[in-house]
Parts: structure tokens; C-alpha cells; sequence
């Protein structure tokens, strides 16, 4: 360390303890119960081991063992929830002893069993994810391919079991869960969106499914798809109003399209043309698709390709 | 464990296993020779010392001793590849005793050969990568900050080490790394695409290319940018047909354009401005520009930008 | 290793090296005193660790031990960013006796503490970029929640730090922690922008800013928004110069906008609507929205959706 820095650390340490008294966004600094972004994403994992049996962790499972194997993650998955279900809890109740320990207890014990009695049929709506994502990818190849490295199943995987967290209420935990997809993959699905079986996202970077949107069955949408909210001027005000629109079943909605707003429903069985923007709703069976904009085509004689600075076409 | 969880366990445990039992998808609980990405990282990282020597390993090398550097890390590559390539074969064909371990192991020695006898190659295809980027980027600086730093580099280096894998007909492997790839920078390029010498992507996030596209030399191309198929409605059908679009020597795509179809050809020298759409073959040495939507304008009075919600705009 | 390969092994490495010695981006292989990225995000995490206390350390403080809590991190922070940054000279400077070490101890010595002086202002700016964020998105819930998940706070808190560094002429760090958050969030903030407070990215993805950007106080931009250059023909050239746009005060600018030129100025208080392509000043108060692309519908019977090629509809 620099002897000018020594010098003038006693002033850097009282500053950044006066912006700590001074601004009531840092001044709560017990944070000791704020949930653990770690032990999240070993619950995301393990959780996806379960559902996927041997894909990424690797074991031989057999037939008269797979009761164990089962057995096991889901003792080790429900350790780890409780503590940070509760840890969520107390912390959103900014208490201490405003709450009874045994009343988190319960509470936690309550949310847990419910998550847990939903595993199977998250587990099955996955699957019909996968099946979905093999029957419209050519590129595809097979099965293990879209389980080991599509990004698509991997965000969709993680909303799907961050939405039932959302639903029993739980905070904190399922942003965290659906913020790691986004960080992994581009894809930001809010966890209180509804989306049903059978649902596509291919390619995926910039896609944004907004947090009152309620989807259909196999439903297919592309990268940089907005599903939105007309203006979201309101800020806090508009918390809880229906803000992003419905898309009913067997719609395909192509890549760098915009749905926005509350009321916009897409019916069923419609397609929506790549970079479409639509704030009303468009009724079943119809293909919508942009009038591009005109093009402007300029021929250029090779040697203008010469000059070093071609500044004067106009994008 | 709470009691509650602990009574409903075993009835959650059954259902799991019959999930697994009832789904084909799940059925398949023999993982154990599936690829191990952990590994596969390694080997492009590896890859990558030795590409760009010194770069990412710190190491102080000279000129008597970079043979034994350049030997070292083949063998330490040779090795993990070997191993990877064989279980992927291992497992894409689905046999215990269908091939004989001395055929898979032959099959494994043969692609390995090829693979490294087109290292030299695959090395000088990046380096013209990393001078078309500086050539393009008035932001750059200097060639180490592009090595080190942009994720143009990063995901295009890895696509050509997987696309010499993808000619091989590696199962897995390639998709694992170019979705690798995707994951830390945004950028999807498919390992079937054919790409010629100094490719420049700029920032890069959304930019997605096709399994069956063709790039010349000298293309550069930013944020946003599809080259994609113009419908993939026939699904699984389409595998192997030329679905993505060819793009000849020098042509320039600004960002959020999209460009679709296996039969358009975007001709040498051609530059095709932002956010155009186009499905249609374009000749040598055009400008393609967008006449921009109508833009409307409308002048609020100070006063109104008070009032709390303006949700009457039309976005 | 295979026998063909063992073989084949003496050849690669003569054609590797040759690489090496022929290509001048390979060639000066003492890479010893190159960033070292691991350290670099490791000082990002002290650093946030600092701004938010106990967000991210799981710390009990009090106020009575939080000046060791700031002193403990302070120092641990100073030794690596003042090894850092030294590397950075000395790799920058390309030296060996070219400059004295203890010319450049002075140097980082300088560096370090005009970085460290900076750290309240730092800090005082992205407590507003919270805040801005909490106001103006309904789905924050709390401000926990932004500080512990939200992307956009990531990447903008990451600008700001890499921002100072920037301004002290520093070379390489700034861009290698833009792109960690570039990496992280898929927004892309040049380090040398220019941004005021109450800086508010929803979503993000996509989001690319470029290094001559001129931002104002409260501005909001969601996801997809390209502030560039209008064309960067001109290369290596336009080092330097102001090719990216000025924004000012209280702008919003919705999704997928792309504002472009140097020039082009968006005066106070003024709305951009989604997807607008704007290459030209807009004046204060103005709400900018774009007429958009004529939609076209097509009724398709349901008969016509048993068919399993639906080629024939114009995107």
C-alpha cells in the first residue's frame, strides 16, 4: 500500500460509512438473512438432476435402484429449500421477534410440502417442453442433445420451477432463479408468467416474457421476442395490474416480434411474422405479417468501395 | 425434515419413478456415457492457450522452448478429446455390444488425427478474425485487448473448433461447444455454418446463424443480426436441406437486421443497413437501406409530463 | 494417444510454432504481465461488497465495527487493483528498461488513490440507479430484490466502477469488466460513456452503449436499444472521435430503438418509442413513435393448418 493511500484512508472509511448512515438503501446492513444465490442455483441443480435421471450427474441407474436415487436428491433438495424458503421469509418480514420461530416453521414446512407435491407434474410439463423442441428444430438431432445443451429447455426448466414458488408466495427466491436463467441464456422469463405444456423458445437471447403474461399450448416464439407492457410509465402503482398480453394455443410468434399491453390477446393457431409490433388483439387462425418497409437498393460502382470513408449512406 | 414432508415422501418418490418409467424421454437412465461438459470446456480452453500463446495461461515463454509448450498442452488435449469423442460415439450409437470396442477406438483415433492435422489451420482462420476486428473497430485499442476481451472473438474461435468436429460427424460435442459459446456471449452459431477468414461480429449479443449457412471472407456483421430459415414449420422433415442464407466476400450487416431463406444470396461488396428484412436474393455491390417507417412527433407541453401515468401515448 | 497421432505429433508442432513466428498477432509471446481477468473480477465482487454492505458477504455488521468491515475490504481491494493496474502499464508500455519500476510504482501509486477518492461518488451514483429502478419497474417488489438480481444494476454498477478506471487512462481493465457484465447481462456499456444518475436498464439483453454516449439524469432504456455510430467504415480512423449520440435529461427510450450518429441529440423530457431508428436530433419534450410497417392479415381455414408445410406464408 502507497503511503498517500494510508494517508488518506481514515477520510475514504468515514465517507463510505456516511453514505451507508445517510442512505436508507444501504442502511440496513443485516443482510445475514438474505437468501443464498449458491445453495439457489444446487437447488436448480439438483433439481434438474431429478428430473432428467443420469443426464448431469452422470450415474448408472437401474431399474432396482432408481428409488434411491430419487430418495436421495429429494432429501438433499428439501434440506436446502427449507433453509432458504425460511431464510426469504424472515428476511421479507424484516422481524425479529415479530414472527415466532415456530410460525416461520410452519410456514416453511407448509410451502415446501406444496412445492414438493407439485414435482411430478412440473417434472411431466418439462418433459412435453423437450418433446416440443425436438418436433420443431430440424437441427435438433435427438433427444439428449436438447436436454444437455438447449437453452431454451434450460430457461423454460427453471421458470417452470420458479413459478410455483411465485404461486405459494415465496420471496426473493424465484427472481433469483429466473434472473440465473437470464444470466445463463438471454432469456428472461418473469416467474409469474403462466405458460402451458409444450412451449418452444429456439435460439433465445432477448426474449422477455413479462411477469402478467399467460400463455397458451405449444406455443413457439424465437429470439429477441418481447412479450411486454404497452408503458410501464405507472412504475409502482401498476404492481398486480394484468400489464402483458395472453397468447392462446398453437401460436408461432418469429424472431424480433413485440406483443404488448394487458388486453392484447393473440387467438389460437396464429402466426406472427418476424418484427411485428402489435398492441391489439388479432383473432384464431390468421397470419400476420409485416409490410417490410420499403428497401432502397443503391447501386455503387466498385471503385466508390475504394475510398476509405463511405459516410454518406444513409442507414 | 418436517413430518408432514417425511409421511408424503414415499408417494412422491413413486410418482417420480413412474414419470420416468411411462416417459420414452426419460426412460433412458444410462447416462453414464454421455458427454462430460465439464471436460469439453477444458479442451477449448486448452485449445485457446494454444492458439494465442501466453495469453490465458500466464506463462513466460521463449523461442527454444515453445516446442515443448506446443506438445505439452497437444497431449494434454489429445487426451481429454480422445476420451470424449469416443463416449460420445459410444453413446450416439446406443450399443453395449453392437460395435466392438477396437472399432469405436479406431473411429476415435481417426477423428482425433484429422482433427489436429487441421489445428494449424483452424489457427491461422483466427488470427485473420483478430485483425479484421481491430481493421473494424475504432474502439479497440490494441490486438490484446481483442484476444483477451471481445466475445466477437471468443464465440467465433470456438465455432471453428467446432465446425471441424461438426465435418467430422462428431454426435454432441460441437453443439455443446458452440452453445458454450452462446452462454457467455449471446452469440448462436450453429456449427454447420461455413465461414470464411476475416469474420468481424461486433458486440454481438442476439446474432444468431444457421446450421446451413455459407459466409464468404471479409464479412462483418453486429448486434442483432438473424441469418436464419424462413420457416421451420416442417420440423424434424427439414434436416439437412440449405435453409439459411449465403453471404458473399466483403458484405457488412448493421445490427437488428434479418436476412432468411436457403436460396437468398447476398452478393460480394453488398452492405445491408439496420433492421432490414430481407427474404429475397440482393446483386454484388449494393447498399440495402431501410426507408425508415413513418416517424410521428408530437410535442408535449411541459405541464403534462407531471401528471403521474401517460399511458395514452401509442408506442 | 493413438500411434498415427504420436506420429503426426512432431509435424503439428513445427507447423504451430511456424504460426507463431510467422504471425505478427501471435509472435510476442511474453504474456507474463497481461490482466489477469480471475483478479480483476474478484476486485469487481470487493468492490460490490463495499457499495451494498453485507448484500453479498452474508455479514452481520453493526454500526459499531462497520469502519473495520470498510477498512478490511478497502485494503484487500487496493493490493490487487495496484497489482493490476501496474501490469496493465507495464504490458501497455511494452517495456523492459523503458521506464523505471519506480516510475511506474508512481504512477499506479497515483492511479490507485484518484480511483479510491472516487469511491463515495461511486457508490452515491448506483444508490441512485437502484432507486430509479425500484421507481420505475412494477415488478421490483423490493429494493433487496433489485440490488440481489436485477441485471441492469450489475452492468451499470460495473460501468460506473470501470467508468473511473476509464477516465485515469488505464488500459485494458475497463474493457475487461465491461465485457464480464456484457458476459453476465448481455449489456454492453462501453466504459468511456458518459452517464448521469438514476440510470434505470429493464432487462437489458441487447442493450449495446457506445464509448462517445453523452447521458443524462434520469433516463430509462429497456432492452435491445442500440446507442452507435452511424457507420464505422472509417475504422481504426475514428479513434477518438464523438461517433455515438448525446442523450439528455429524463429521456425514456423503449425496446429495440436504435439512435445513431455523433451528432444526434435527444433533447429533455422526450419519449422514444419501441424500434424507432433514429439518425437525426429530436427536441425537448417530443414523444417519437413510429407509424408502424403496415401489418397484413391472412385468414387461414383450419384444414389448411393440417398440412405439415406451411412455406408458402411471407413472413
Amino acid at each position: 500500500m502507497s503511503r498517500e493511500f494510508d494517508k488518506n484512508m481514515r477520510q475514504l472509511v468515514s465517507e463510505i460509512a456516511a453514505n451507508y448512515r445517510q442512505n436508507s438503501i444501504l442502511s440496513e446492513y443485516d443482510s445475514s438473512n438474505l437468501a443464498d444465490k449458491v445453495e439457489i442455483i444446487e437447488i436448480l441443480q439438483e433439481l434438474r438432476q431429478l428430473i432428467f435421471p443420469g443426464f448431469f450427474d452422470r450415474k448408472k441407474l437401474s431399474n432396482s435402484t432408481i428409488e434411491y436415487y430419487i430418495g436421495d436428491l429429494l432429501i438433499s433438495i428439501e434440506e436446502k429449500l427449507h433453509r432458504q424458503v425460511k431464510c426469504a421469509l424472515l428476511h421479507k418480514s424484516h422481524i425479529n421477534n415479530e414472527y415466532s420461530d415456530t410460525y416461520l416453521e410452519e410456514q416453511t414446512n407448509e410451502i415446501c410440502l406444496k412445492f414438493f407435491k407439485m414435482l411430478p407434474k412440473i417434472q411431466e410439463y418439462i418433459t412435453t417442453d423437450v418433446q416440443a423442441t425436438y418436433d420443431g428444430d430440424p437441427a435438433a438431432g435427438d433427444i439428449e442433445q436438447i436436454i444437455f445443451s438447449y437453452p431454451g429447455i434450460f430457461a423454460v426448466s427453471i421458470y417452470r420451477i420458479a413459478h410455483e414458488l411465485y404461486k405459494l408466495s415465496v420471496p426473493y427466491i424465484p427472481r433469483i432463479m429466473t434472473e440465473y436463467a437470464h444470466n445463463e441464456t438471454g432469456i428472461d422469463i418473469h416467474s409469474g408468467a403462466q405458460i402451458g405444456k409444450y412451449f418452444f423458445i429456439d435460439h433465445g437471447t432477448g426474449v422477455v416474457i413479462g411477469e402478467t403474461c399467460i400463455i397458451g399450448e405449444n406455443v413457439k416464439i424465437y429470439q429477441g421476442v418481447t412479450l411486454g407492457a404497452l408503458s410501464t410509465r405507472g412504475g409502482q402503482n401498476l404492481q398486480g395490474v394484468k400489464r402483458h398480453p395472453t397468447i392462446e394455443d398453437n401460436v408461432t410468434i418469429y424472431s424480433g416480434a413485440s406483443i404488448l399491453g394487458g388486453d392484447t390477446v393473440i387467438g389460437k393457431n396464429t402466426v406472427i411474422g418476424g418484427n411485428a409490433f402489435i398492441t391489439k388483439s388479432v383473432p384464431d387462425y390468421t397470419t400476420v405479417s409485416v409490410k417490410n418497409p420499403e428497401l432502397k437498393f443503391k447501386n455503387s460502382k466498385p471503385k466508390e468501395f475504394e475510398q476509405e470513408f463511405i459516410l454518406d449512406w444513409v442507414i
